[in-house]
């Protein structure tokens, strides 16, 4: 072997010189890699709906968006990141005595794997949710879809585990699940949000397959798309049902700050006397979405050996050190900052988004009313809060129904497929009223009537 | 059934009242979950190496530390965070024509599942390593371990595949494929970096054993642990090999810019005429850790049926969607700050740190040949940059050896064992220098010096 040819030492800040290369393989047809050989979920058509949807949203930038789950900006500023980091250091220096060394290591070097801020969000818990929780059994995550993720890699152990979860479901659990190929067994959800019945069936007659239900997946409040909401006593009941047949609820809660009429119901973790939940949290809608942090809460004890216990937020730690190593301390730094400006109540927070919100929601169920007056073949729910209503129209809505919605209507809004696993063909859709100005609801009700109309019309399924 | 009794309607800025509830279950014998149930990664000692040696450095607060690979924090400053988004902000304002609107959408929403920073990152990557490749092939990561596991993830398809990694090997590389029940096949990396025989024997046997040998991981520049580099013959080499055998490349490079002697070679990625090589970046070093920032680029074409192409950027973008959604783009943004006011060249934005770097390194080379005289049964190798030396000891090196020098020593450093799963017995350890102040060199060297002659002098294999 001869000895190796360098090229001639450039200094460090120049590009490194390359020796003459061959010209890039100009051959067109020829691909680098199939997709039949990587993994499923990245040409599952589930996993493209995001990506669709956006799209839709980028072809016509002059619709108005009922589509959009996003929070209102109106209220963001930029000043406010440069304010709520202020005002994390701050705290560093004075709540904690913090040097400046000290400061700046905590929010630019890497850091404590389960987050930084892990004590302001159990101050947050205690504060709006009346939940008691040792801050240690807190995962800061890069975002509420990783919490789920570390959560669905936990507890699939093996091709014997499956996740249930109340149908229609977001995307992103159903996405998440198919990232780690673990089975997701549908429930219904009935008027109820839940239906208990059907969950303990499903359960049964997953192990009667020879299958581990480990846990079941749920909005209580407001879900995406139903907008239902759980009661009180099913609350209970289901968390009497998740102790009797043994299985955690995974219980997401992206939207419970935004009651329509002022009353909140406790979550499910502020009910759990026996550590039955892992509770999901999202900062998105309370601080904001470019922070990028939400939460696991997991408190339960995991058993490893004889006398050895570890939080099982410990081991989503561990887990979560192999997908992100840790959620950006600058980020949580932002969002700390933003939890000491208020407090630490996110309801305090969201005060006037919170007014946003419930002026377009009643602003869109009345304004359906007026424009599909009884009888109608246009039906919908009325939610007690948070972002969302189902409206059932007389004909199907495909794909192609929004795109021409947004193409001749100017209106953006959901097709619901998109939330059941398997893409059944549905006559319905779903409105958000989150990122609107509260000016543009008229118009874009008046759109979307304008758009039910035409297709109703020219539809067999219209009266 | 009866109705629901509901709590009294509390305001929402109050916690929600919640009914008496029994007491929480007080038995403490009692575990919610058992260890045996939930996925083999978490109870791997192999996740668990970097909690032991950060455990380790808690405990040992004024040990000095040849263990840690963070960055020399020396230049960094909270207010440089402030200037670098105020950089980014104006650059969306004067290069891109944003409104204050479009402004504050781009940083404080969800933004692009690709990233927002990706044409800056091209530009690093023309400026400074003369690659040019299209910004739609990069996918902006939460951290260079995002892009790993999401390429890990798009390359495993089923149990068949494996991954081949140049041994010994990062943990955190381990790691993520065991979250993916990826088995990862060790290749020698002899002394020249990576042993192109054994590789290619690797290969084939993997093949004779029905196993669909994916890619092969490593770290061109100054590796982690080993410190060395590949030279330009081998580079070209292993991208003929890598062609000839049909498997890609995952090119590692957060040390790139750090030679000892001022010359770079090519990184595998701008050699890399036929699309081979998915390189994976990192932020971490060059601007700093807390923005979690890194990057995947994968230019590869993927075909998914007759005529319809993708690239290979955009179905990891697909994975990212279910991890983490986006990366923060308010990290991203200063980032991208970062790269703007050092025109998007990360060789000149680490000048000043590189210096430190460069006399570290040295002062710990130079300072074992003083403290250790040959011929010693202590013995190193000289790597031409980075941050690592491994030093051979004439004593078993094991965790306990660990805290017996961080305790009595008060110096910290690696067991290699780390770096090698299965964990052998081994009489080599990892010092690194980037986390070092230059004046605290010697006092460390002293210390290790105290550290190995103490235990050589007690150990059967000491001269």
């Amino acid at each position: 072997m001869t000895a190796p040819v360098r090229p001639p030492l450039p200094a460090p800040e120049a590009a490194p010189v390359r020796p003459p290369l061959p010209a890039r393989d100009a051959a067109p047809e020829r691909a680098d890699l199939d997709a039949s050989g990587l993994h499923g979920s990245l040409t599952d058509p589930l996993l493209s709906a995001m990506t669709f949807l956006n799209e839709v949203a980028g072809r016509h930038p002059e619709a108005l968006s009922l589509a959009a789950g996003t929070p209102y900006e109106g209220f963001y500023d930029v000043e406010d990141v440069h304010r709520a980091l202020r005002a994390y250091c701050a705290h560093l220096r004075e709540e904690r005595g913090y040097d400046e060394r000290h400061v700046r290591r905590a929010l630019l070097q890497y850091g404590r794997t389960k987050g930084i801020i892990h004590d302001l969000i159990a101050r947050y818990l205690s504060v709006d949710e009346g939940v008691d929780v040792d801050p240690e059994a807190i995962v800061v995550t890069t975002g509420c879809q990783e919490a789920l993720l570390l959560t669905m890699r936990a507890l699939k152990r093996d091709e014997r585990d499956v996740l249930l979860a109340v149908d229609p479901v977001y995307v992103g659990v159903t996405g998440a699940a198919r990232l780690l190929d673990l089975p997701v067994h549908p429930v219904a959800g009935g008027t109820d949000g839940v239906d208990l019945g059907d969950l303990r069936r499903r359960i049964h007659r997953a192990r009667a397959a020879g299958q581990r239900p480990r846990a079941c997946y749920l909005v209580p409040d407001f879900a995406n798309p139903t907008g239902l909401r759980l009661s009180l006593a099913t609350r209970l009941a289901l968390l009497d049902l998740a102790e009797q047949e043994d299985v955690l609820l995974l219980e997401d809660n992206p939207y419970g700050l935004f009651p329509l009429e002022g009353q909140r119901l406790p979550t499910l973790k502020a009910l759990d006397t026996n550590r039955r939940v892992v509770h999901l949290g999202s900062l998105s809608k309370s601080v904001f979405p470019g922070v990028r942090i939400g939460f696991a809460v997991a408190d339960q004890q995991v058993r490893q050996g004889p006398g050895d216990r570890v939080l099982f937020a410990d081991l989503l730690a561990k887990a979560k050190s192999m997908v992100t190593v840790n959620t950006a301390p600058l980020s949580q730094a932002v969002a700390g900052g933003w939890l000491l400006e208020h407090g630490c109540s996110l309801a305090r927070a969201t005060q006037d988004v919170r007014e946003v919100y419930r002026r377009n929601l009643r602003q869109l169920v009345d304004g359906l009313a007026a424009r599909f007056p009884a009888p109608s073949p246009v039906t919908w729910n009325t939610p007690d809060g948070g972002f969302f209503v189902v409206v059932d129209v007389p004909f199907e809505v495909t794909d192609a129904t929004l795109e021409y919605s947004a193409a001749r209507h100017g209106v953006l809004w959901t097709p619901l497929h998109h939330f059941y696993d398997g893409r059944p063909v549905l006559r319905s859709l779903r409105l958000s009223i989150s990122a609107l100005e509260p000016d543009d609801v008229d118009d874009a009700l008046d759109r979307f009537a304008g758009f039910v109309h035409a297709c109703a019309g020219a539809s067999p399924g219209s009266p």
